[in-house]
């Protein structure tokens, strides 16, 4: 990522680091080797050794991985140099029975865990912020905009909602892929096992206890479903974040002005400035997650036992899918939780269209006394009279004499709290929710 | 779609035809004068009109559609025909309370349903085809392929029970969807059933039960995770159709030919091919399923209340996700079920490379005797030799004084069959699982 | 496309329809045909037969091209039904040297043709439109927004004049490659033209000459850069209409009102309501446009002499990239053509932050009296508290005693038009650009 | 990127670091200063000042970076820094009448030339390699391949002057838009160069000097063409690499065997693998080269004078796109130029089929006797039946009394050197338009 510092927060780029990968593939290799001690396939002595070596701190990250241009994958080397820092009869039963996509693809699902937890945890704190959104502005109306256009008045609670409803949505998937999907890959050189001979199944099935992944019905080298799914699921919450950013950044408009980053970003020769920069991070990280998630998707066709090119590209679309959707993620918990919000410009801005958004409920009412059809006629015309006279709607049918109502009950028809539904029956059902999922969460 | 009866079903393009749009929104707005009249808010003798004048026959598809250029939506000029029809006072119930998106959201998935089960019929076949294939050629030996190489020997029931698992993992997922995630929509102007007053929960969740659709907890006009989700689950069961495809071609390679489409197409031109049709339309078919997807995950960031061009954008993205998966999965069911196996030519093929296929078994027994690193090195040069003479790998073995192994011993090791570690227990276990899926799904 | 006649213009469906492929694909059977009888290599009379049978109301289109899902593509049953028009001896030469990529691809590249020749005159009229409203508008202030904050003032000229330039790219290069890079295709059975013995560059050229379109080098079954450069081609063209789709949209929010569409459309409940319905239907095309045109441009690695289902996912998606582009660019030609401007409203805008987007031109003017730093913090600080307390910038900035400008000298300052910078002299140059553009296509 | 050093050369990974940016954005500084200077606009001194301070060794580009997370950019900081940097009166004309925006977008265009320059390099050695093969295997025959099946013999002279003809097409796009279309940012807050004063052109002309830019008509801020044209061009050429890429791997499979890498990698347990690691890295890197193309040609639509999130994701998508294509070509380079060529094995995968391969030349024979429909019928039925029982189409012919050929004749009409046609004269026409095309780019 160029100028990823900006992107994503450092405990994701850690997380998907090269030294993070080698330190999932020797932990794929302890467990390979402790696994298959316990089956009696190899001595316990040198699983022990093995065990001991696999540390990260002990191989030469960059070395390993420039060797790897070679062979077109990383495990080819890192189990030789492995091999050498075991050393003795051990280091033959480095790698017992495996293949470089074994390692790789364990590895894969170990990252995975890992960054999808800190995914899984901003996203928390994202719901966290959305649900206080939700019940502090329960009530306070706002202007309801379709295909940007005023419609009709909502509460900025039921906003939230909606944030809220899609970020425990998209969290709830990926959650549920980071248990049940993440499974440990164990088939060696093309998927048999048969280098172990009739012990592959136990040796799959204590090495992904080991690893506590999923045991995988088959090995999956060439079933790349779990990737695929890993992928669509990071992208569907980067760009639930992204439609959050969104509407952040639009409400932050200079002529709307109803919400405000905390932490607003000033410019280099604006000094007036306060530009929405945590909706820009998250927009800009969603659109590159979108990209590494394609590639995941557009993968799954991959060569009979192993790809030819289509497996080689996950590990970076993997890693930027992971970070990138976190790296929304992490700029979004922090702008929803200090979003400053303008309820006095919230209501100023329901009123600068002269009533206009109360167009639906006054037709309503009207409706009732002269047809639906006329009632919706008589308001068009008396929308546009006021539009272009810069007049208030209100007055455009104050001056109607097919209107008889009078001029108190056009100021309640015209008052936007009274036109709310149900916004506040549906902001109790999403905190509702948010309480059911965090409660299964906890 | 550009010759879309090469590439579609009828019963698919049928599903997703302007024709079943404009029904499935008659169908959202039967149910809503259904559900309104059952909870008291239009009279009963207006829902029944309604509810009879909701039939596609009687309206101009065509001329509703251009209609909608105006409006960037099908829904405004389908309400005002279905007003016209229905006449009379029951008119003005027509449409009470909801917008345009409503009845075009609903419709969508009201489509996703009738046109996933089709697809879902599909890739059922394809999974049944696969099992046939996964018990019959369960012990079959063939080469195990990575990178396009020789990596070692497999079976092509554990080929076929690799295609399976992956088909039933997708299925699973959008069949998920299908039952859990398709949700009525409504929500009037701006997502607060304003025009409904106190009643819009109830009507809300009567027009649901009434279309047997899943109740949502908000309206979801500006959160598209379901659309994203869908587009996803299509794109993976379309990528996995695809994976099979591509075995399948690589398998009727001339120079392979382990396999044959039974309906191989023939060419224009050229007497002697035997084309891999199916496959060719399945591969072609589920690159534009992953581009239709695509617009659906990118579509996901909306405006406020109701997006700009995203939400038009999904109508024929969703559609074109939903028929060419389905596309990508009949063209396939009828390849599995048809396959031609020619398993002499597996056994030729295997030992084409002069029993270079079983280098990593060969390794594994001088391993024992002279140690792995030296058994690796001695084998790869013998390979090479081999490769470079065009002599079998055993009688460079034979050859070198390291190896003592005796003529029969080595034709033991150069048995495939010998070397097929838990290919048939991994095949057992995905029809194991495949008997489990369809128990659940009957 | 769902609802197709909302997006895309009758004559633009018309151009990429299966029917007009498949006249594109007889055109190409005529012409060589013609090619080979001047070459000698078929008789004149056949030639004369085939070029009479040659027109698409003699077939049953829509018989051939479900004739063509056995051998997945249209040419194979189309050459058959050619042959049975033609009858007697001229039917053996039919086709003659030919495979059905010669004729698909080439009707693709005829297809492309007629259809880039409407892209390429609705882009034309979208330029015409934007340079009318530089012209119109060029001193015309309005504020400039970055990151959707007010910047500083520029003018309605200077962003319709950016629209333009970018029209005039888009359609530079989409232009060019309709003159230069639409090329004939012919290559036999796989590329060699090994049936047509050493006449084959012969009968290529002609073949070309006849058809109107570039000879090329070699027969490009399998490289398609042509088809990709053709996407990318359309897919920055549909970017740059969706970019003055999404000014338009984001200058007609109800806050803002800068400019409407001039068929700004209704909503079917909200009769104030005037959706900004071309910029909508723009932006739902160039979303699709983009889907399309990335099949093209992942369909570049095709198998050797020809593809297994990358080519066959080219007729779609470079009938959907004509077709979207062409529909986004009707559509903002529409837009475009009729804009109301509201200049007016522009400047109540630039206003509306008491001053606060002339707080760069403030912070110039202070820093050659008190040191460029100083006056940028000073500033900053003002803008603040401006926007704190509601008051306008310029009062707070009186209220400091370091800022010894008198109220003329700031109400000068504050008066936008004062600051326009180079604005009026980039539309001269991008009107400048416009003139010889259309010089040079005339 | 994930394991870069196994896909990225050192010199593209140093061209699009974040040094390298953080050196072109200063290289921007430098130039401006300078370009002011020259016009008058600052003091010679502080355009002095400036240029010495603008060397990134001078800067903590780590430290910058993450202080651009406040503000969703680089600049700012950077700006802050060099002011510091600079010192004295001379600090407050850094970045003089200049805004973030125009530095980076200048950087991005310098990043493009250096790392472009880089990768038309690569292409050039891939023209080179596949212009050498295209020359020594002129005439050398190999079977023809469509859809995987033998289609009728080429040359393997032909297939790599179509490679040829591919490299040189997207190579000339790429070097034209380096050439003509990398163009100097310059615009101020909003685009208008108001700080400037009547300046503004001069500057504008004097600053795309000193840096060997293009001056552009306007500035760019929001007409993102260039940057979506580069994404274009570099995903073609990606996409041709990755054909060339798929060829190779494709011929290299082992019951292919006519072709290999001289680097074939080897494998962690198979000692007999010889895999085409050049062809898979380039395959990988292609895949991954379109995803980030997609995001720069998905970025077009930008908010009115800076996008909020397109802008930003930019940064990376270029340097992807850049880096990751380069990438192919030098993974594609070296593949072709070490390639090794087995014509014995094109020979005898040629004879496999027993002849059906020249199953379209014996009809075309036939059909002067007996009628084209029937020898295609004929032919078509021995055809299968050869397949069947797995006899030479020779032998099922001269079985076939219709047949009037002697075994001579059959002999010559089944040598696959009569039959390639122009492939010859194709190869010589591709080699003219290679030497052309390197004498106008020396």
């Amino acid at each position: 990522l160029t100028f990823d510092a900006i992107f994503v927060p450092d405990a994701l780029r850690d997380a998907v680091s090269d030294r993070a990968w080698v330190q999932a593939m020797l932990d794929a290799e302890r467990a390979l080797a402790v696994a298959e001690a316990r089956a009696g396939v190899i001595p316990e002595g040198s699983a022990a050794a093995i065990a001991d070596a696999c540390r990260v701190e002990r191989f030469d990250v960059e070395g390993i991985v420039a060797a790897g241009r070679a062979v077109a994958n990383p495990a080819e080397p890192l189990v030789r140099a492995l091999r050498e820092t075991v050393g003795g009869t051990a280091a033959d039963h480095v790698h017992w029975g495996a293949t470089s996509q074994d390692v790789v693809d364990t590895a894969a699902m170990l990252v995975a865990r890992r960054a999808a937890t800190v995914v899984l945890d901003e996203l928390a704190g994202v719901a966290e912020g959305c649900a206080a959104l939700a019940a502090r502005y329960r009530a306070t109306p706002l202007a309801g905009r379709t295909l940007l256009q005023h419609a009709v008045p909502t509460t900025f609670g039921l906003k939230a909602a909606g944030w809220l409803v899609a970020v425990l949505e998209s969290g709830r998937r990926l959650s549920e892929l980071r248990s049940r999907r993440l499974a440990a890959q164990l088939g060696g050189a093309a998927g048999t096992l048969a280098w172990l001979g009739d012990r592959g199944p136990q040796v799959l099935r204590a090495y992904a206890e080991e690893l506590e992944l999923a045991e995988p019905e088959l090995p999956w080298h060439a079933n790349r479903v779990r990737i695929a799914e890993l992928g669509a699921a990071l992208d569907v919450a980067a760009g639930v974040l992204a439609k959050i950013a969104l509407d952040v950044a639009l409400l932050s408009q200079s002529e709307v002005g109803e919400v405000a980053e905390r932490s607003a970003g000033g410019s280099s020769t604006m000094p007036q400035k306060q530009n929405p920069v945590g909706s820009t991070v998250a927009s800009a990280c969603a659109r590159l997650a979108h990209a590494h998630a394609s590639v995941l998707l557009a993968g799954l066709p991959q060569e009979h036992e192993r790809g030819v090119g289509g497996w080689q590209s996950e590990w970076t679309a993997l890693s930027g899918a992971l970070a990138l959707t976190g790296g929304a993620a992490a700029a979004m918990r922090e702008v929803v939780a200090g979003l400053e919000v303008d309820a006095g410009r919230m209501r100023r801005n329901l009123e600068a269209t002269g009533g206009g958004i109360l167009a639906e409920r006054v037709t309503r009412l009207l409706a009732e006394r002269i047809g639906r059809r006329e009632a919706h006629a008589l308001v068009a015309a008396a929308s546009i009279r006021a539009a272009e006279a810069g007049r208030p709607l209100r007055d455009e049918l104050l001056a109607d004499p097919r209107v008889d109502l009078g001029p108190e009950e056009l100021e309640e028809v015209f008052e936007p709290t009274g036109y709310l539904g149900s916004a506040e029956t549906f902001v109790d059902r999403a905190l509702e929710l948010y309480r059911r999922t965090t409660e299964e969460g906890g």
